[in-house]
């Protein structure tokens, strides 16, 4: 599945490495885009293996705010 | 010595730890202060070991842009 979460804080492309990674860490995310622009991080995922709540903490834990 | 150079670019968090490692691994660089709002980085360094050229040539290897 694809969602899209809406992410706050991300600034330049040292900033996407750290959500690209972070994310890419689960065996369930198959691929990560990230929109500095508008903060869309599109993640397309087996929710067998990884939840969204789980990837919304992976972002948080880099220290950026998931507002939705 | 010390300088304050201008440097334009510099987001976030991410982008302090990039210019001051870049900067630190010259054997005559003492410190670095990043301002992230201002953008100005002061070192202080040893002018023996290292040329104010140098520091700059290292911050713009980062992908920043120094403009004095």
């Amino acid at each position: 599945m694809q969602i899209t979460l809406s992410v706050e804080g991300m600034t330049c492309n040292h900033c996407e490495k750290a959500v690209k990674g972070a994310l890419k860490e689960f065996e369930g995310v198959q691929g990560v885009e990230v929109h500095l622009e508008s903060g869309n991080v599109d993640v397309m995922y087996d929710d067998v293996n990884v939840t969204k709540e789980q990837l919304k903490e992976a972002i948080e834990e880099q220290g950026y705010d998931v507002v939705s």
